[in-house]
Parts: C-alpha cells; structure tokens; sequence
C-alpha cells in the first residue's frame, strides 16, 4: 500500500504580517515547516503553532533559513560555513523549546528558501546545514530535492535523508525541477496538481515537461499555503490520495 | 564555610563587534551570562562561550533580553506579556542547543539590562518572564534582585530563585540599589569593591551609602566584564575570596 | 467654506508581507503616511508608494516610528533623546529620497504607533522627535493630536503642528481619546464614522461617549486602512464630505 | 604636481560597540566613508561622524552596504536589481540629513564590503547600484575600483567614477587586487605600506606580487582604520606624502 506524507510551510507571518492560513493547512498536512524567526516566524506564532500542531498529531520540522527578514530568505547569501552551522542550530533550538511545551519534538529540518536552492549543488553549504543539525540532534530526518547534495551528505553523517517532491512543479526528464525563471515551470491547474500528485504518490512517476514518464522517488509531498486557493487545492489533493487508497501519514 | 557564585555577562559582541573578553573572564567566574541573539550574541559567539564554559566546568546561563540590537537591551519596552514570554523562550531554547553540544546544559536564567531592572517591579513583565522559563523549562534556576517581583513570582511558580548582589554598586539603607543616575551609585575604587565582595560572601552585609552597615543576602556576586581593567580586578575579588576561605563555586 | 485633509498609513508592509492596499487608499486620501523601515516599510514599497503618491498628487509625510519590526512600533520604548532624535532624522532622509526622485518632497511628519502615543505627554520624547525633524528640516510640518505636547514644542520650535482627529475613535468630554482598552473605544458602525467625519469636517465638533457636543478642531482626519473594508469606508468619507460641500484638500 | 585623496571607513560600530578610532582618522583622512545603518552605523554614530567631518573639512561619502549587521556586509547576496536599488538610495538618503545638519552633504558614494567586490564583475549588481545612485542624486561620484564594472557604468550613467588604490594589498601584474585568501595578499609592512602609498600617488604606479613595476593609476587611496596601529600607520602615509610634495586633498 502507498504511503505519503504531506508537508507544508506554516508560521510565516512576522510580528503583525500574517502569509499562511496555519490553522486551516494543518488540517490538511502530516508535516509542518515552522519558519523559526530567521526568514520569519516570531516568537508566539512560533509557538502557537506548535501547540495546534501537537494538537492535531501533525510532524513539526524546523524551516531553517539565511538570516533575511527583509527578503523572506529568498536571497542567497555567502553565509561562511561556522556561521551558517551555528545559524541553522540556533533555529532548530529555538523551535524545539516550543515543540516541547506543546508535547512534541522538533521532528525533521527542512531548509527554506534560498538556502534550500543552494544546498541542492553548494557542498560548502550543504555540509554547513548538516554540521548544524549535528549540532542540535545527531539523528534528526533532513527534508530535502532527491539527489540533493544536502541529502548526499546527510546519509553521510547519519542523519536520515528524506526526499520530497513537488506536485505543482514541472520536471525535467532528468528528473530536476524546472527552473522557476523558465516559462511552464509551475504547474498551475488544480485538477493536473491533484492528479500528480497521486501519480507521485502511488507509483512514484510523474510526467515531465516534455512529456515523458520519469521517475521521481519521495517520502513527502510539498503543498504550499500562501497563495489563494491554495489550502482548498492542498486538502483536495489529501482527499484524492485517500479515496485512491494512499495512505497518508508522516515519515518515520 | 561562607560559599559563594561569580556570575558575569558574557559573548556580549554581535558579528563583527566584540565587547567581552569572555576567554579571561571564564578562568574567573563559576557562572556564564550568556547573550542570546536578543540584545547581543551571534550564533557562532554563543557556540564557543559554551563550549569554553564546558570545558572549564563554569555554568552556563541564559541571558535574556527585549529584542533590541541597537539598544542593547538597555532601553525598556512595553512588550506584551504573551509575546515576551515566548521570546525568553526561545533565546533559552537557542541557548540550550549549543549548551547540550558542548556537553552542559542550560543551568539557569537572568534577564538582562533593562528586562532586570525592569522585572523588579514590573508584576506583568516579571510574571512573563517566569511564563518565559517554565516553557523552556519547569526546573531552571532564575537569577535575580533579592525582594525582585521577579523572584517572588518565580519561587511561587516554583522555580529556584537565586539571590544575586553587585560590590561594584552603592546600597540605600533599605538593601536596593542606589539608581545609576545618582551620584556615587557606582563604586569605582579596586580596592573597595574586594572588600565588599568579601563582606557580601562572608557575611551578608555591606556598608550602604549612609554609612550604615545593612543585611544584603545574595547566593551570587555579579562581576562585569566589559571596562578596562575589569577582568583583573574580577580576579582579584575571586582571589581575595579564595584566600579569605570562601568557597566559590555555582549555585545548586 | 470647510476644508479638511484625509491622512492615512501607507507603505505597511515589510519585503515578502503587504498590509494596506496601497494603490486604492491612494485615490482616496490626500496625505500619505509612508512607513520609513523601522516598524515596516521596505525601500522597495517606500519608493512605489512615494511614485504612486507623487502621480496623484497626494502629500507625503514620513511616518516615523520606534525601531520595532516585531512589534509593528506598537511597544513603547524608553528610547535615550539623543538616539531618538538622530532615528526620526534618519526615517525622514530616508524616505526624503525617494519622495524628491518621484519630484515631490517629504511634506510632514507624524510618529507612529507607541511613539504616537507616548509623545502626548511625554515632554522628554515629544522634544525629541521635534529635534529630529528640526536636524532633517526646519520647516516641516509635525502631525499629531491637538493639546499633545508634541505639537506644543513643535510649535515653539518655529514648525507648523497640524492638528488630526479620528473619527473612529470614541472621544471624552474633556476632547482626548478614550483609550482602546476601554468598551467602546472604537466606532465600528459605518454610518455613524461617515457622519462624525462630516460633523468633525464641517463644525469641529464631535459628540463625546456621554453623548455631549464637544469641539474637536483638527486640519485633518486620520482615515484607517488596514482592516477588511477600510478603504470603502474611507471612500465613503470621501464622497460624503464633497457631496456635503467640504473642500478635501492637503493643508498648505 | 602630484594630488591623492586619501579615504578610511567610518563610524562602523552600532549601538554599544565601537571599532574605528573616528575622532583620530578624522585628523588624517580627506573622505570619510559613513557606514549607514546596513552593515554598521546607528543613527547616533552618523550624526556625530558627520559633525566631526564637517567640521575638519572632511569630505562625507556614503558607505552603502548590503543589509546584513549580523555579518558585517561581507556575505555576498543575491539581492533583485530593484531591491538593491531602492536599498542604496535608501542609505544615501539617510546620511544625506545629517550631512546636511552638518552643514555639509553627501558628496560621493563607495560600496561596502562583499557588494564592493561583487560589483567589480556583477553587471546586474553594478546596475542596481549606479541606479541607487541616480534615484538619490544625479550627479553623486562613485568611488571604487580601476577596470570595475561599477565605474564602467557609473560613468555611462553620467556619474563621475573615482578611482581608488590600496598601499597594502598585493597587485597582480594586471593591476588588479591579490584575492585575500591568497598568501601575500595583504601588505603588513608598515614601511612598505607608506612607500607604496607614496609610489601610488606620485608616479600612478605599484610593483606587483611578482616583482613587476605596474600602472595603477588612481584618485584615491584607501586606508584602514580598524586594525591596532591602523591609525598611526594612517598618519605616517599622509606625513611621507605631504613630505614628499603630494598634495593631499579630497576629489573634486
């Protein structure tokens, strides 16, 4: 029987400036990306979603970021690699004292962003985030792109690598993301979404963008929050996948 | 056998900018404030005060603080108390991650600067406070002012509310702090501050400024460490302690 | 022939977070209150707001605030007069470069938020940010609440105080605001918000939360922009002050 | 005869830290580089730079630097062209009032840190810079290095482009900097320092890391103040120049 597990970023307002519909997308999700203060994410948000989070049984993992307020984390930035180590464990610090009040644990990393990108080819870096989780918790999950170097050097030091893939976004026949500069590079059609997302899912295929069947392996899907109608096309695709037979759960 | 605590502020630099000598203070001290992101201390700054506080078995301390850069935590604000218990929160949580990697833990919490002196009085950000650190945890030492709302409301909450005195810093007869702004509320000469350290370990007294000896009781003695010539003089009162038959060493 | 201004905060966001719709209070207000970075505002929106204000020939005016990103400027801060006054100069040559790019010049200022608030009374800070203004421009207008000691150093330093009024906002007898903590505080019913803006606009005159007349005599309304259906309740000011033969006009 | 301006970084500390000896590289230099609140430089620091240049006759230049105190403007940034624009105008324009309180103004612009490299051979970065400029003033210098695609575009952009030289860094033979990380790249030598200061300014030319003699011919001379014996180091180059019949004053 298929098994997935639905992951999304929350908490991402700052101070008065609200993005996501937290409430409403844990509903939907198994795995919630706390954004912990660095691209965004006060404190009381912080922990506010943590409490619903535990709550509703929902995974909660750690949104690690450059330190960018001003640009959401979504420049990349030549953090040299002590200081994003010591950067990425602060977070994961900061989050785990309110994972805990709420009766949980910080579960998983997943870094956001910019950073995100980077470690996907910067070795540099990707060693950086990992010496950060290693700081923290020496067998914290790190939620990654399949063949990423962060996953590669991950596994590496122990830590387990989990892949994710992505329902909205088109993919190369190599199996990469289409660049998001790149004309057709996400995928905007609810119902396509839906239905990649079983195929994702259930055989682990997906279409690419010139129209092969390729493979792409992932333990979780990633569902987006922040644009209009997205936590209705997030809690569609959850009913697809059920009706179909998947189950849908977070990682081990 | 009179025993006592050093306690002193350190990795209180930000990035590029140093303010400690936290290297030579730590071969002083038995307890470490440590800065927290708040007020001061970068990520990779508090990774290695911990990891010299561990080495040298001296305790590490949260030093929280208002989340104020460009005031170092120096100018009051009204923060709502939601929103600064989670923010103590989360700098202990921050704290904590690189205290456990060091092979220590998070030992105690003394709020910084205008938090301190705030919470003396202060009811609702004093109550925060203490919210703050049962979040983090429902056991951590807070370190305060004798007769503070802050440890009245921690020892209710039953946290352990550790007594802190200054020998650098005039007394009014009734055993609180002469303000800063008056005159002669610092005490400036060397000498005079290790005979005081002296009589507030030994004995629990010291002379106030009308001359009049009074009762200061205090489980620790907090040194600074950031004008010139104040690491020597740190230990020459650790000296002078030790030499007298004074125990010094951390807290419970 | 009555005349008033419209002035309302603009430019709220911060990078990725958006606030106020921006473009649509912009055909409605005739002062702009553009958020210069310390409680929101990026350069980005600072630009675009002053590009949009200059096209329809709305007044810009810097709305200065306490350095406070996650408190929006909402917490008071015991901010040294010196720091305070050099921060308010640095907010208004700030946003001075984008209003004179867009061939228009920072036409006002008006505190935000705690420091609003707190420059009623507090003769230390009111000094300040009138010392602030005085290092940008010796001539800039100062916007604020009548009988507030901002406006009454302001004056006696030689720079226009204009004074607002708010109708919204619930009055007492003696013509201060009744503070939002209290029931009743603020006016929600539409109706009756256009009817005290026409009432303020045409007599200067109000009816108090006793239900007495009192006078309120203000150059200009403060309009709301940022809760669901602010800006058509602005805009229904708008219509009903013209339709009812006031003059909607910047003051000179 | 011979004419060199000579440059230093200042008021580069933030709230409770300090670095450069303001007061004293006052006293040798003719430019002063204001930091401006992005990398360093509170508001309180700029004021009191500005007034002490202005009252020496020190030309005021506007430091700009990506957003980044935690880093001190050394982590390179994918910032978008329109963010790092509004970004640099932003900066500009918030020295520009205290420059002017001074009596003074803003006369040049020089990039700081990690966006000074990165505009050397980014034509996207050196773009939004030089578009920075303009948005403040349309006829502001730019400083920076010889063959740099900030001075390239700069003077296609009708801004004056100012040329600049280090005495203690290595040259290669094409006249341009030895990366620091490349042994030999920075020249510790006080005496050599203040002989190639001299070379640098009277004969346009250096000998490289290879023992070349090379063509350098700038402006300007950049000197450090942030290291031990920087400042006396400083005195002694402005002391050998004058000796040796250089006249050194600020660029028109």
């Amino acid at each position: 029987m298929a098994c997935i597990d639905l992951n999304a970023d929350l908490g991402e307002g700052f101070g008065r400036w609200r993005l996501t519909d937290d409430e409403r997308l844990l509903s939907v999700v198994t795995s919630a990306n706390v954004a912990c203060g660095f691209h965004a994410g006060d404190a009381v948000t912080m922990r506010r979603v943590c409490e619903l989070a535990a709550e509703r049984g929902v995974r909660i993992g750690a949104q690690v970021s450059y330190r960018d307020l001003a640009g959401f984390g979504r420049r990349a930035m030549d953090v040299p690699p002590a200081e994003l180590a010591a950067e990425v464990a602060y977070q994961i610090g900061a989050l785990e004292v309110f994972a805990r009040a709420a009766g949980a644990r910080v579960a998983y990393v997943k870094p956001h962003g910019a950073l995100y990108n980077r470690v996907v080819h910067d070795e540099e870096q990707a060693a950086a985030v990992v010496d950060g989780v290693l700081l923290a918790d020496a067998a914290l999950p790190v939620l990654g792109l399949p063949g990423s170097r962060l996953l590669e050097l991950a596994g590496k030091a122990g830590l387990p690598a989990v892949t994710e893939a992505f329902a909205d976004r088109a993919y190369t026949d190599a199996g990469t993301l289409v660049p998001r500069a790149r004309e057709g590079a996400v995928v905007t059609d609810p119902d396509t979404v839906v239905e990649r997302s079983l195929s994702l899912a259930r055989s682990g295929e997906v279409v690419s963008h010139t129209g092969v069947r390729i493979e792409v392996r992932a333990r979780s899907l990633c569902l987006h929050g922040d644009t209009p109608g997205a936590v209705e096309l997030a809690r569609r695709v959850r009913e697809r996948l059920e009706a179909s037979g998947v189950r849908v759960e977070a990682f081990a």
